[in-house]
């Protein structure tokens, strides 16, 4: 069995060696023009729990961290890639208290240093592989793929007045989601895992992702402001469709409507409005039921993990799901 | 042997048979907010050079075009990747005559079709691979590599006073040399080639690719407006570090430095100075030194091509290299 101690400890562990990894591994790389901004970039402190996930993936199908170490740092740099271009596509100033690369730099350096992480992200890749390239290549293009779709999507979602819970799902399962499953896919099919095992490792690693991702628009307005790290309440100041919103506006009746018809028509709400909308949310039970997706979510990904014999292998997997949903940031 | 009009035939035919392809590939492919885009930027007529030089390395590698189509459409979908995002890079309201993406549609359009394609181009490169994915993949993953250090390196030269025409050729080689060498590598490797002849395959894919960038920068100056589709001396008023200008500052004597260090000075000159400064690079001989260079490379090139045994095969790629350096646009 797999205390919660030891399995703190083995997460501190890693990833303190991912973090040192991912700081050296663009030094000595020309143009620095170029490679400074990443490094910044790969250097912005993160939970690393998607290079975390695809060792434990890789260890709960037969093999050893070692075998897929440069995986699991290329599926960081394809995340930071993301957060780079999503960064200048939200004009945002700040990432967990940094500033964004186009704020730090500009534009071009936040582009172009987003593109060269992509693509020293496929050369890490690579150093994992061998004869089996093909298909862990093909999981992981599909992962960039679904990613752009699901920005897409989300970018869709800011002018559309409503949004179904089925589009958010797709959405979400694009754009969030689908790193997590790359996570356990990778690993799995570097691990050579029977075609099984790698199916149930990815079913585990999509739903936990959207798990994750709800868990995250909840966090919106439940959280609890200095541990989450932004600012309570955001996403309806930005009129995001969150699955609280679609949610709301599915249940709400001819008294709550008008303001959420008025949200969609604003774009957003006034920071002041934060209170009441948030009272609403609780009057229309949305909150709970937010709890509720996530919970089903996560017991959708526990239940593929019942492929895997070794029972710590297993418990380690399930701790990690247990911390990206009782998270509070 | 192949005669002119015969390589013209099939270079038309398989021109055709490229755009077909590219225009249909994006088809039904959802969200439509994403590859609408992207389809725009993969149907602005270009020369497909870059596809129609795998076709020609793999057939000279003793195989079919039909076993690297998908790839030559991934190396053309690189490309246009590159372009959407440079286009960004450079605020640049015109590629061959369309409105670039970002200004068609907006900034995440641009980013996002931009990152999309190139997501779709290793999908594309994957279908034509099979247990020999590994080094084709590390073949165009380097390419995507160097292109960025090659944009990157370009943007430096905007705040640079000089540049020194080894860096200049270093820049070059990375941001276009390279595309047009991983064109003849990949085709090679995909046909199983021997080291031995995709070595020669890239060295004239690069040697070719480095006359090709000279060859652009002489145009910008001596160029025939219309065919050249870019305003005569457009280098000059963004003032580019071209291969003439870094040629010129070298030769250049007491009486016409100082134009040169205004020009650095200025970031350029006005319009109505390019006849002034067209004369002073005729006076100085740069003209004739690029075309010298251009000569040298396309030798060094065409020097590659020994090694393959067919003679028809190897007069394709001696066309094709013709037609790239002898090209009025």
């Amino acid at each position: 069995m797999i205390t919660e101690e030891k399995y703190k400890k083995l997460y501190n562990k890693e990833r303190q060696i991912i973090d040192t990894r991912l700081a050296s591994l663009l030094k000595n790389r020309k143009p620095e023009s170029l490679y400074e901004p990443s490094a910044y970039l790969l250097g912005n402190p993160g939970k690393r729990i998607r290079p975390f996930l695809t060792l434990l993936s890789a260890k709960a199908a037969g093999s050893s961290f070692g075998k897929v170490y440069n995986a699991a740092l290329a599926i960081e740099m394809l995340h930071t890639f993301t957060l780079a271009h999503d960064d200048i596509m939200d004009n945002a100033d700040k990432r967990r208290g940094h500033l964004t690369l186009h704020k730090k730099y500009d534009l071009s350096t936040a582009i172009l240093a987003g593109d060269s992480l992509l693509s020293i992200a496929y050369e890490y890749l690579l150093k994992d592989l061998g004869k089996d390239a093909k298909p862990v290549i093909a999981t992981f293009t599909r992962s960039l793929i679904e990613v752009c779709e699901g920005q897409s999507l989300d970018k869709e979602f800011e002018v559309m007045k409503t949004v179904s819970l089925p589009l958010y799902t797709e959405m979400i399962t694009k754009k969030t989601a689908i790193m997590l499953e790359t996570c356990c896919t990778v690993g799995a099919q570097i691990a050579g895992a029977s075609p099984a095992v790698v199916k149930a490792l990815s079913g585990f690693g999509k739903n936990i992702g959207i798990a994750f991702q709800i868990q995250d628009d909840l966090l919106d307005i439940a959280g609890d402001e200095k541990s989450f790290g932004k600012n309570i309440g955001g996403d309806l100041v930005e009129g995001k469709k969150t699955y609280l919103f679609i949610k709301a506006l599915e249940k709400a009746d001819a008294k709550s409507k008008p303001y959420f018809t008025c949200m969609i028509k604003n774009k957003g709400i006034a920071p002041a409005e934060i209170p009441f909308y948030k009272n609403l949310y609780q009057e229309l039970g949305v909150l709970e039921d937010a709890q509720k997706a996530i919970s089903a979510y996560t017991n959708k990904a526990l239940k593929n993990l019942t492929v895997i014999q070794d029972e710590d292998n297993r418990d380690l997997l399930i701790r990690l799901a247990n911390h990206l949903i009782k998270r509070t940031n």
